[in-house]
């Protein structure tokens, strides 16, 4: 028995197969019949005393099951030490009722992932209140790596330095602008966000001279693409030359892209979070070092 | 706080008003909000000292993720007991590994609702070689139910009686064919299964002179239509006048009930288990029955 292997499901890509490779484990695909009735079988075989589990977590609640079978197969199969490597993790930022009756579903998810596996690395994962993963997650272990060093490292490569304005555009999102702005050594700023349902919001940027500037613009998650399509227009409102947009965690479809690039942006790239169009910034080396550990275990 | 009431998904339909109104208990709706990216929202207000949810599971992925969602909901505003009422209880049928790496769906959803009910209800689950649904959930309480008198009485109230011959496609079925047999006084047969992929079937009846013979034919679930397509067929060519279908848990699409119509079905009942255009029994009587004690608990 080998000591280690990675395992993946067909949505997991090329990526999956990229972190094996960093890594130099061997790696398989769990295989998936769906039965006409709508049922799944789930088949992993090979499993290695410690396994490892890359699955993305956008639209989550088909695979929510299927990872479920997936931990069943591979526990069954002998594995002691099973770790899920979700770049993104599902249901992570409702972690309070905000009506009556509400569920918690970032606490029901930690308690089904918890059941499933021994430890959970994550990338720039969206928390609020409750503010580091390891309080998310209390049972098992949990990292919350960040893709910004990566994505500063791309921009810089793309010949993006320190005259370019980093910019979030709410305040949550100014976390990751402020470590890209440093890593380039340039200024960041994050605007001010008004939400009016799933799909509108309004975007205010602080006054600063965006005249002719070059825009990095960072968002950690893009999935209906309201806030960064607002940002943009702003930001060129305000007279800015050029916007990039750099994205962690890329939800959004083919048409959101397109109304994207219409409104200005000069290029858009996403990290290999979830298998995207857009996909130019690996997570494989970042994943491998954070796991690299699990080897001599 | 009412001691008691019954929760149910949009999709559980007006049967499980009709289980509350049998039970005179109050009935509500769970609210499930689906955001762009897929993730789900689940709100289920009300929540009493013991509380009902009544979930039919087929097409269950995306199902099972809500269905936790609710369970959070509601333990959350207080429910002390908590009890799954699924007429259709999904993945019951994988109960062992047959080949390497097999997740064994049975026992892993066993653990994954008993973390999340204290009781479930259940209707003709397709037990094999488990063949106790108390040894399936060994953590909480579990019963399994069975269609087969209200089957019968409803073919009675059809005119139906202990002239009919009452058929089941393969040795499985055997159980239920007997007991609504007896039920209406008639011959029972079970006809030899052989398999062929998901799909393609062939079924073998025993010797007896089916010429002329009204046969009542059963099935517990009736999926891809393949099954009791072929019993039909073979019934037809050995010479029956007709043949009534009547399912405990109707899966089957709109193209396989015409082609079920065209092969000779006269008529096709199913249970009320889930929700289907050939809905004609209700469960509504036995499950109240089963469940009359919690009122006063």
């Amino acid at each position: 028995m080998n000591a280690i292997s990675l395992f993946t499901f067909a949505h997991g890509g090329q990526h999956a197969a990229d972190l094996a490779s960093a890594l130099s484990i061997p790696y398989s695909e769990i295989g998936v019949h769906r039965f006409p009735d709508g049922e799944s079988r789930v088949t992993a075989p090979g499993a290695t005393a410690t396994s490892i589990v890359y699955c993305p977590l956008d639209r989550p609640n088909e695979k929510l099951v299927e990872l479920m079978f997936a931990s069943d197969a591979l526990r069954r199969g002998g594995a002691g030490r099973l770790i899920l490597v979700a770049p993104y993790l599902c249901y992570m930022r409702q972690d309070k009722a905000f009506h009556e009756g509400e569920a918690v579903s970032q606490q029901a998810m930690s308690r089904f992932l918890s059941s499933c596996f021994d430890r959970i690395v994550t990338v720039d994962t969206h928390l609020h209140r409750v503010s580091r993963i390891e309080d998310v997650f209390p049972d098992i272990e949990a990292q919350n790596l960040t893709a910004a060093d990566a994505i500063a490292d791309f921009a810089k490569g793309q010949g993006l330095g320190a005259d370019v304005l980093v910019a979030g555009p709410d305040e949550e999102s100014i976390q990751w602008a402020r470590r890209v702005g440093n890593a380039l050594g340039a200024e960041a700023i994050a605007g001010r966000k008004t939400r009016h349902g799933d799909r509108k919001v309004d975007i205010e940027f602080p006054d600063c001279n965006l005249e002719d500037r070059t825009v990095l613009l960072l968002d950690d998650i893009v999935s209906s693409g309201g806030t960064v399509l607002t940002a943009i227009a702003r930001l060129k409102e305000a007279g800015a030359a050029s916007v990039y947009l750099a994205v962690t965690h890329a939800l959004f479809d083919a048409a959101m892209e397109r109304r994207l690039r219409e409104a200005g942006a000069v290029s858009i790239w996403s990290t290999t979070s979830v298998p995207h169009p857009t996909n130019e910034i690996s997570l494989a080396p970042l994943l491998a070092e954070a796991l690299r550990g699990e080897k001599v275990k």
